[in-house]
């Protein structure tokens, strides 16, 4: 099924033109994140795809969180899955101009659901979260793909200290934005971009391939509460965690007639890095407000191109086939924890 | 058939919540207006409705052409009607602080859609529009309705002129704003409001009773090419009228893919005056962007009550019976010219 | 005394180009204010030179305090100087597009030091500001001379409800702006421009001629308490109430090291539409800042021609022979009243 | 001789404040710079004072030119001076979030008036300017005086690599901004803050000790052409390089009624790190204007302690005795090379 946003906002759009580039089979990626539970999610559907993503590195930054609750939950998560193998970087505490903002209200106050985050002995590297990924892009031409899940500002940070990593990144996925439906942290803006807008305009800027994954296709990519139970009915200490996450999302007052789902935010982002068909995809130019009184963060979006003033610069969603997403990641996680 | 929006636009909203206040059966009104084919067939609409409308006064506005255009539009739409009896007052030809604006690539250069102007003896009233809309309001307390379908501006001067007709205006129905749609002019703004934005805030933060036509509901309220092939078929000078200026519209380039619909934006608007219930509407809070670097004219609801920066001051829609609404359209200009 | 401003201030500017056109001797006015203190010694400097200005009208607006305050102040006035043959009408009550701002911490709770208003029975005439300002201009071109001496409101409403009084007007000579010095309500601000920025950048961008007398020539341009001394040692009413206003400033707490002088803002506009060359003036474009987070109302003159985004829009002040005003000052009103 | 500001400017100031903390003889600093003609003047008088100042490390930035022009030329003026033992970090080639602007027209194409570069066989260090920054002030808390003197790209690139700087360096001396004088890039914006204020926001609201050395008292501090003539006169090459950057200068066409002055706007921020006294200052709230049309990057400071929004961040220049700088910097430099 290829879920189409509504008719009335693809006036004009190119609803057939998918990006199809060919791909080698094994995408090496950088995980730049704020865990978040759906960030967790998006760990692990990037560990239960080995033929398919292999993560080099992941770094932390604060949004959902402060760094200094992302960053060990990006170790305990690893550590859960069983691999401290994989080195994590500490980034950004503060947003690059703008004052810090958070999501606790969504992801508990420990942003994992205020499920107790499990033991580790793991450590960070001593690189900072912008070097390392300088270092990795710099280090691979042309090899790394970066999935920034949560506020720009390392990606950002990283792009003033090494400008170059924009010619040598292989791709930049972004979970963030919302183009033609309202925001969910404002009427206008969405959070990871709210967070840090001006890190994002950077980032949009920066004359690189980017394909963002916008609230447009997220919040219609849900998991009901029947598919994590059916998902976590059995196996081990993982499938568990997650149980504990959703639990605590489910249990949030919500108004009578809200049915209680879970958007998947970044798992989606996650897997389009290996399987872009998930969504259909045209190219526009789209930039981050920076002044407006009531729509700082608002990602704005030229679908029509003779009105824009650039170029594209993204890949924007403009369809998503959901159902195959969500078949995908319940084998997936299934299969593997 | 009651359409609603997209359902992922509507969480949190009120949908059952509909605007039921008794009404008069006959609502006295201004239109304010820059016809401007769809005004023109809000023109047509309000005049096969004597038993709903009472006209008591058109004012003019540069919008979608300017004022020198709209207002021999305006002469020359009651003349075709056969009602010269109904005054006409010229209004502002700048909006007030931006600078100016128009639709003529939709409107064709005379606004009509560039079918000739019919020939008219009548003339404009001494008065400036503004000073119209005060005297009507001041002089009937509680009982005049304007309806601007064009840009504000007219309204603003009026309420910064004589604040007390804030007080003393019964209600105020616009068609203008994108709120949870995209734009049609810019990817974030709508017409109406992008040509003065200013003016547009001043009548959205004046205090009086607002409900907003926009986008949301409009752009999905379509004729037909056959609807209005079958409404032209037989009849008068007002039916070929509307046939010629549909023809304009229907012969303009469009991409292969695109349904040659017309969105029936201002009648809508005009029939909610008496029909209230052809929408659903929900009391929220909103402004007009006046900042932003993209954003300039956008309307900003907050459909989260506790999330808004004020009480609500905007009746908004949130769904639409546009099958109602067409059938209306369709029988009372169908009989009436 | 050509009481020139700060060297370093004035680089690349044209010290010695004065605006020198010939003029008629007897200038035909309307003075736009918002009585206050330095208004109303604008007003007795105005009757005190018959053979220079005609007082055509008085408009008032809201400013210094609320209209409903400056049009009775306006009437008294008039009242106390026995000239009640001069028409007044009231104009805005707010401005156009931000809030309202007062400066009664100056000018007293009404406006005039807190002194009480002298009785009068004189009424204002029917039509609202804007339309008597159209009038005159429009009965006289070429003739009239407005003299704004509050927030432009009014003349900004005038431009948009008839906007040929550009071409119409002889000259508009504008108290307000500060283009080198900081402001004196926010640090980039004047209390003019700041209380209806839109306003002015609508009055700044309509195309007439205009002199701006900016607080860069009105601050260095005082009285000290032996001139008002001298000046009320003997005289009738409107001395002695000239004497009760400046002595209410005068009783205002200031820090220890300040000289308790009194600034000459309005009366010193008012003289320079009938002594020009009291100023040396620079043609400049100038622009009003009506985005900025901390220079909302800036008066922003581009005084290096080549870095300006526009042609010349204003007359700036560049020098003021201030003793030479004060010595006007003093002898005109001194011997009038 | 205390040369105070134009007296107009200075209302409620407090003029006899004096930044008088006891001082160590010797201050360790980075020199954060854009070299540029009066850099170069900066490095000679740093190197000329090494009782007062031991030069720790130069880092580099885009700003007068690009800084693959700015790490060469800071390298050939250590060179030059026999000071190959400073290390020299290459830091930001762009600013945060702007584009990108420079002030070639005055220093010339290289940044050093295009006298050509002297021979050097030194290079940079392998770190990133920022990170030179974090290390030096973390290895010495409480010791290092960074000295920006350029756009604050690298300084603010460091407080969000590492924010604890702010606690652990002991100054930041800044040349940069117009608080109440006109800017010499825009009629608002000072051009190293106009280069980058998002940076100089950043860095004003970090927490830290700032000094701000700006246009009001750097402006009004100049060498005449009979200065350098007499300082150049006799000596090594350190002279003739300043000879030959100065008849750079006073080559450029002016006006006919200017006077040949050279702004010693970097040297005199440099000498206040060891003499603060030369300048009399006042603590202020300051901030950068980041969303204005014609107010980028201006400088806003609240004078009027009661109207600040928040408390004071930096200190202000309200004075400086210029002549004794000007003493100062010619028997220094006249004697070192």
């Amino acid at each position: 099924m290829l879920c189409t946003l509504a008719p009335s906002k693809l006036q004009g759009s190119v609803l057939n033109q998918v990006c199809q580039h060919g791909r080698k089979s094994l995408q090496r990626i950088i995980l730049d994140t704020d865990p978040g539970i759906d960030d967790a999610l998006a760990f692990f559907l990037a560990l239960a795809s080995p033929d398919d993503i292999k993560l080099e590195a992941v770094t932390t930054v604060s949004g959902n969180v402060g760094v200094e609750e992302t960053t060990p939950n990006a170790l305990a998560l690893l550590t859960l899955a069983g691999r401290t193998d994989i080195p994590v970087a500490r980034g950004c505490s503060l947003p690059l101009v703008r004052e810090q903002v958070k999501a606790d209200y969504y992801h508990g106050h420990n942003g994992l659901g205020d499920v107790a985050r499990p033991a580790t002995t793991m450590q960070v590297v001593a690189q900072h979260a912008a070097q390392l990924i300088i270092e990795k892009v710099m280090q691979a031409p042309g090899e790394i793909t970066l999935v920034p899940i949560g506020p720009l500002t390392n990606i950002a940070m990283a792009l003033r200290l090494e400008p170059r990593i924009a010619q040598n990144v292989r791709e930049v996925v972004i979970m963030g934005g919302a183009l033609r439906v309202p925001g969910n942290t404002t009427p206008t803006a969405e959070f990871n971009i709210y967070a840090d807008p001006h890190a994002a305009q950077i980032v949009f800027q920066a004359g690189w391939p980017i394909r963002l994954v916008s609230l447009d296709v997220t919040e219609i990519t849900c998991l009901r509460p029947q598919d994590f139970a059916e998902l976590t009915a059995s196996g081990g200490p993982v499938k568990s965690f997650i149980r504990a996450m959703i639990d605590f999302h489910l249990r949030k007052p919500r108004p009578a007639n809200e049915v209680p789902l879970f958007q998947m935010h970044d798992p989606l982002c996650l897997a389009t890095v290996f399987q872009p068909g998930l969504i259909t995809w045209q190219p526009v130019y789209a930039d981050v407000e920076l002044n407006g009184t009531h729509t700082l963060g608002e990602t704005v979006a030229y679908f029509k191109a003779d009105e824009a003033p650039g170029a594209p610069n993204i890949q924007a969603p403009v369809a998503v086939d959901s159902a195959r997403f969500i078949k995908l990641f319940m084998e997936r996680v299934g299969k593997a924890f």
